[in-house]
């Protein structure tokens, strides 16, 4: 039997936007594992019960249950060490996880200010009450004000994102000369953007731009493949 | 014969402030390799006009010179890979340069323009028209208005750092269980800020002075000897 991953889905099933799923599913691809996606809402707690909490990625491999994207990379590079690296060697693995850190602060922080109000748009109707709740509840504001002001937010959050140019600048992917699941850690927050909102995060020119393309090219073209925008 | 490391210093000679030179005799500890130091002045071009730069740190081994800390890094990591591993293989290697872009555009980028006058005052005679010269240039100010608000400013800079909080809260270094190269590309902005200045850059309780004191602890303490501040 194959793996098994619950992945957060807006109304339309086939849109998933979860930057944490995104990255379990390049993982997967990385790991050449093949697998099963069930669309998640929000609000399905039940259906990921046996985890123990109530968010996703949730992986299920057999009788295992693995839940949070970190868990779940640490988790197929051990139990599929025959299959391609994910993080190349310890000092890989300890790096990402500094990687993971800047992308969950800088990166899906920032991104959040300027799309919220478009996951909104996107979301099932019986996820929506708590959605708006739970955001408006840790901004401190109206959904719709977190936003507003997004054209001029989006120079500083361009700015926070010069370490990836000065590494782009020197070498093709955070993991070398290929991609490995420092990437994905990235791709992930940039991918959940480009699948529920059509403002421009990027300027066309930015070499993070060319990066991103890379990777949803790789794997057949997976990532390009889901429902997006070509923002 | 040993290596022989060009090491920027202040007046008093014994003070070595340059973040990019505390990197390289980290790395150097970390191999554990001899190695003599020669305080090097910025004005001092003709001294290292062999590696065909005019910056440090330089490295002479034997008849080779290398230059840059990160290309000194990695020729080390090489040339010497019987010794202790810096990058803990090459997805370390990869992901650590990622770690170094961010140290130098957040941490470098963001320390200089709080210590930037305390620099100044610690320079040796010979280098301060050049320092002043130059730093006046890139920042389009006067020197002593650099760092003018620095008290209203360290808040932002601070908040700047949480992918290392999120990171210690999951491991004690960047390398993992033990610290590696990741780890001096990070410390070595923080002693380069310790080395010229008294301001406090992290509030005591900050999970990220604990991380520094044992680096400062580390090798036997080989960087809390040297002349520096308490802050």
């Amino acid at each position: 039997m194959g793996l098994c991953l619950y992945d957060l889905a807006a109304s339309d099933p086939e849109r998933r936007f979860s930057p944490y799923c995104w990255r379990t599913k390049l993982a997967l691809m990385h790991k050449d594992l093949a697998f099963d996606t069930i669309p998640w809402r929000f609000t399905d707690k039940d259906a990921i019960a046996s985890s123990g909490q109530g968010r996703v990625p949730v992986l299920i491999d057999g009788d295992r249950v693995v839940f949070d994207s970190w868990t779940i990379a640490t988790y197929l590079e051990d139990a599929y060490a025959d299959r391609p690296s994910l993080f190349g060697g310890e000092g890989g693995r300890a790096a990402a996880r500094f990687v993971n850190g800047w992308a969950d602060s800088v990166l899906v922080g920032g991104i959040v200010r300027l799309v919220v109000n478009d996951i909104f748009a996107h979301l099932d109707e019986k996820d929506r009450d708590y959605f708006r709740e739970s955001r408006e509840k840790r901004f401190g504001m109206k959904l719709e004000d977190i936003s507003a002001d997004r054209d001029k937010r989006v120079g500083g959050f361009r700015d926070s994102l010069d370490p990836m140019r000065i590494l782009l600048r020197a070498q093709p992917y955070l993991g070398g000369d290929a991609p490995n699941y420092a990437d994905y850690v990235v791709f992930g927050p940039f991918q959940w953007a480009r699948c529920i909102s059509d403002f421009r995060l990027l300027a066309p020119d930015d070499i993070i731009v060319a990066w991103r393309d890379r990777l949803l090219d790789a794997f057949g073209g997976f990532a390009r493949r889901a429902p997006a925008y070509a923002s």
